[in-house]
């Protein structure tokens, strides 16, 4: 029964470590339109999210592993930054600045829950599996919703127009045909209302 | 294949509401110490503990169980606002004030899914179960752990006791005797180092 101390501080650094989440701002605001919100508050809203809208999945899904990949996914921003969906510059050397993160922050942790980590990261980026494609579509999905019902806040921010948000955002049909639906009409109302360019 | 949409509103509306969280301010800071932690960042932070810390549970648990649980478990906060765990006056009638909360957040989403969250919530506020009670010590850990790592900063805004700390966390030892032994030297050491009132 005894306790591997030196496993358990290995877990505790990962654990301190990934509190710095909570400091990464994303270009999307909070639904009261008062400020951004940060990485830890947008993947927990998406880890329930995937429990309250699985019957949307495009197919069945490991619920668990949705929720495991979405509550990770963006941890490598400690390091690589947030990069604003619609920033073709940054989307550039993007692949390379967050491989390098995952290397560091993950590989805090013992080796087999690095690699736990590491293969759920790289899964949810890959968008091949159907618990990826789901994630996915909810990690579009958010934002474009957040932006919807704050009036365009962050669009109009960075002038972005129908066609970007359309491309941008079409892969949510792959993981949920229902919140792809959804979404089309959030954007094409949006435009009507004029919080998106057309 | 058709989608029922008025079942999709609902969980939208469920999804809406629950973004308030984000702006629920908690007595704890983030580690480094520059502001409160609001109750989604503190609901991640959980969420990624309790997959990371599992083999530390006093038993073996059902893991999604326990993260439906924390991803969940301040939702009533919305209404009922953030109780310091040190505060023995709002504690009174907390479970009044977080009941009728449950009844009006949980009841946005469909009725099998309002019932589904209602008794996660339920379960984790009982604590009776090998699941709520690693949730709980997740819970009370992790808010020990800010407290220690930021020297004291809300223990002492509030004037706590090492006693104090003791009793309102020693629940920590039936969800996790690795924990608490951890919580018990941190508790140590802070009464050492001037960070707690002895």
């Amino acid at each position: 029964m005894g306790v591997d101390l030196d496993r358990l501080e290995r877990q505790l650094a990962f654990v301190r470590e990934i509190d710095k989440v909570k400091q990464i701002l994303r270009q999307t605001v909070t639904l009261d339109a008062s400020r951004q919100e940060n990485d830890a508050e947008h993947s927990w809203h998406l880890a329930v999210m995937a429990l309250i809208l699985e019957e949307h999945a495009e197919q069945a899904v490991d619920l668990t592993k949705v929720v495991k990949m979405v509550l990770v996914h963006d941890l490598v921003e400690i390091d690589a930054g947030d990069t604003f969906a619609y920033d073709e510059v940054g989307a550039q050397d993007k692949e390379e600045r967050e491989r390098k993160a995952a290397d560091r922050i993950f590989y805090l942790l013992p080796e087999d829950q690095a690699k736990e980590v590491d293969d759920l990261w790289t899964e949810f980026e890959l968008r091949e599996t159907v618990e990826a494609k789901y994630a996915a579509a909810l990690d579009r999905f958010q934002p474009l919703m957040h932006n919807y019902l704050t009036k365009g806040v962050a669009w109009k921010r960075h002038g972005i127009r129908r066609d970007q948000v359309i491309d941008r955002n079409r892969h949510i049909e792959e993981g949920s045909p229902a919140l792809w639906a959804y979404a089309r009409r959030m954007i094409d109302e949006s435009v009507e209302m004029g919080y998106l360019d057309p």
